[in-house]
């Protein structure tokens, strides 16, 4: 009865994951992408000081003004390469991933082809797909040494005059995977050829683990009227994955779409969320690399772990937070992960819930204070894989 | 460079409006749909408690199960005629705005019929658009008396087997026209027949001033598995707007359709902010009683100045929290509405705002504590009138 778009938009695997741990009430989730730290105490008291103070009124759909020059300056001080990035091309929004369900409603309707980098997270997907758009999956490639790699030339003979959007998460979830600067370049050079709009998920540029504050983005490259439009969210860099706001980098002249969109989809976040950003922001400089200092502890202490297990395959990335592995002889990512909930109490991500190039591999996000508690998770896997 | 689908959404005309008047800063602004009130201090206090006990990580995409559980017996309470409304047919959502976008996601795509009872508010029309849907404007009709009313007739023409979707707001925003009951029975009866779903925005029906505690709901007459769809919204009867909480109650087959959109669109409310709403409802039999008479008190005002004024017509009406009226020799409610603003301090909403059956009226919001602010505001259309 529902539209066969929607009936076909896949239910999400790591739900079927957990489904079958019900029951189990000693499961060590780590299959979604959050850190198990709650928001700084600060941004808290941001929000119920706003609260206290009465702001719960609309507000304006772009999100409140000094919040708009906050994330402008902010974004400026990682990328100023092509000069200060203005309020003007920032519109705030509810969530991350309704900032890419906006960018996606302004860009591509029925018929419009969308070209993605894969395996990804699936909202990025399903978005095109429940506007219509016809999405065309470009794999990124798999090394002996379990890194991901992209294959450019693939990437630039998929996109074309008829591509409207090509859809990038770098550093990308689930794999790992950044763009380097020289890829970025060729991307961009080549969208501007065929005239293609590049919606670009950097929600991780600073859970980087690199060299600078912050992975590779397109905004070091692109002139502000190129046809680029970055999505952030304040969920995974501030902790707080559960206010649900986010924001997008815009060419000027695209601000009053946006702002339409928003007013269809949202119309406003709350102020009080607005206002526990704006404590964020103005924490950050202390704040993230602190944050960035504990998720690199809990990369390497899985990784040390995971490199301990015969016959686990995983890189360290780079950037994000998840640890990306595949286990010799285990190649029914679903069933696998269905069996460590369910015996061992372990709760993993499987890789076909990323699209079908990741079949095969699983998901574990590190993102922990608690190091034993990854030591743990290692330890069940252990056990699973022994039997 | 947008897509043309979006360019062609109406910008908002009350912005037009607002931005008429900027540089004073003295308009009284009668334009958006909001109380004056700021949100009950205990709905504000649940939040700030559950910000300081460190609710700030994701949620279920459908909603805290205590939330839902507290819908389902507020509404069971409301409309209990075709036996309780229960959990398994209730989605939270990130606002009404949202809930209708989901909904039409769900059931409308490119080159689908939607047919909607109009003027209506711009993002319900808005909405079926973005995603390429045929809009069908059925325009209510008015009577000289200023009371708006349904063509029935021209309805049940309207919907064929060829439409997917009828969209009704009953109370409506902006006329105030309210569906009786054997409208309803007629509209269910119809759609029934021909298989057409009817998303029912009924966010105002407890600001309701007629018999009883509610509006006449959809819910009162369609059996659990009609294809119906009702809209809610915790912003008008809670006093809670800035919040961005609604809900919508579903089939109970269409519940895991709408968590998978619910997740690609904004993943989950804030848990705090459900909070929140847990302690509205908490409260509900107490508040929302004492709310409806404020509302009525500032109907009555209103419409009792609005009464004095000669050649001014509106219709009090039984539902919602606007005034929506015309004025002899005015027909051009845009032009009427920036020079009340620029000339007059007064900020009302031009009836073309809720599309072209809306010109020459004008839509003004009486949900005002200070019943002073309407008087004066009374005085300002008088003054103007008079010139």
């Amino acid at each position: 009865m529902t539209r066969p778009a929607i009936d076909q938009l896949p239910a999400s695997r790591i739900r079927e994951v957990a489904n079958a741990g019900l029951g189990r009430n000693d499961v060590l989730a780590f299959w979604f992408g959050e850190s198990d730290e709650v928001t700084p105490q600060a941004v808290r008291d941001a929000a119920a000081a706003s609260l206290q103070r009465g702001e719960t009124f609309y507000s304006h759909n772009l999100g409140l003004a000094e919040l708009r020059e906050a994330i402008a300056g902010y974004t400026t001080a990682l990328h100023s390469a092509n000069g200060p990035v203005g309020p003007e091309r920032i519109a705030v929004t509810s969530s991350g991933v309704s900032a890419l369900m906006v960018a996606m409603q302004m860009l591509a309707g029925a018929g419009d082809e969308v070209v993605a980098v894969v395996p990804v997270w699936p909202n990025l997907t399903a978005q095109p797909a429940i506007l219509g758009a016809e999405v065309v999956r470009v794999p990124l490639v798999p090394r002996d040494d379990g890194a991901w790699t992209l294959d450019l030339a693939r990437v630039l003979s998929a996109v074309t005059d008829r591509t409207r959007v090509l859809l990038v998460n770098a550093p990308n979830n689930p794999t790992g995977w950044t763009l380097t600067r020289d890829e970025q370049q060729a991307l961009l050079d080549h969208c501007r050829r065929t005239g293609t709009w590049i919606v670009a998920d950097e929600v991780y540029e600073r859970v980087w683990f690199g060299n600078g504050p912050a992975a590779p983005s397109f905004l070091d490259l692109a002139a502000p009227h190129d046809r680029l439009v970055v999505v952030h969210s304040f969920s995974k860099s501030f902790l707080m994955t559960g206010w649900r706001l986010g924001w997008m980098v815009l060419p000027p002249g695209q601000l009053d779409a946006a702002g339409k969109l928003l007013e269809f989809n949202t119309s406003c976040p709350p102020v009080f969320v607005q206002r526990g950003a704006l404590a964020a922001l103005a924490m950050a400089d202390g704040f993230v690399p602190g944050l960035v200092q504990r998720l690199k502890a809990g990369r390497d202490r899985l990784h040390d772990g995971l490199a301990r297990l015969p016959g686990v395959h995983a890189a360290r990335p780079l950037g994000g937070m998840y640890a990306w592995f595949r286990v010799d002889g285990e190649d029914d990512s679903l069933a696998l992960a269905k069996r460590l909930v369910r015996d061992h109490g372990l709760g993993l991500a499987p890789g076909v819930a990323f699209g079908p190039e990741g079949e095969g591999w699983l998901r574990w996000c590190f993102a922990s204070q608690d190091l034993a508690r990854l030591d743990a998770g290692v330890q069940r896997l252990a056990d699973a894989l022994r039997r």
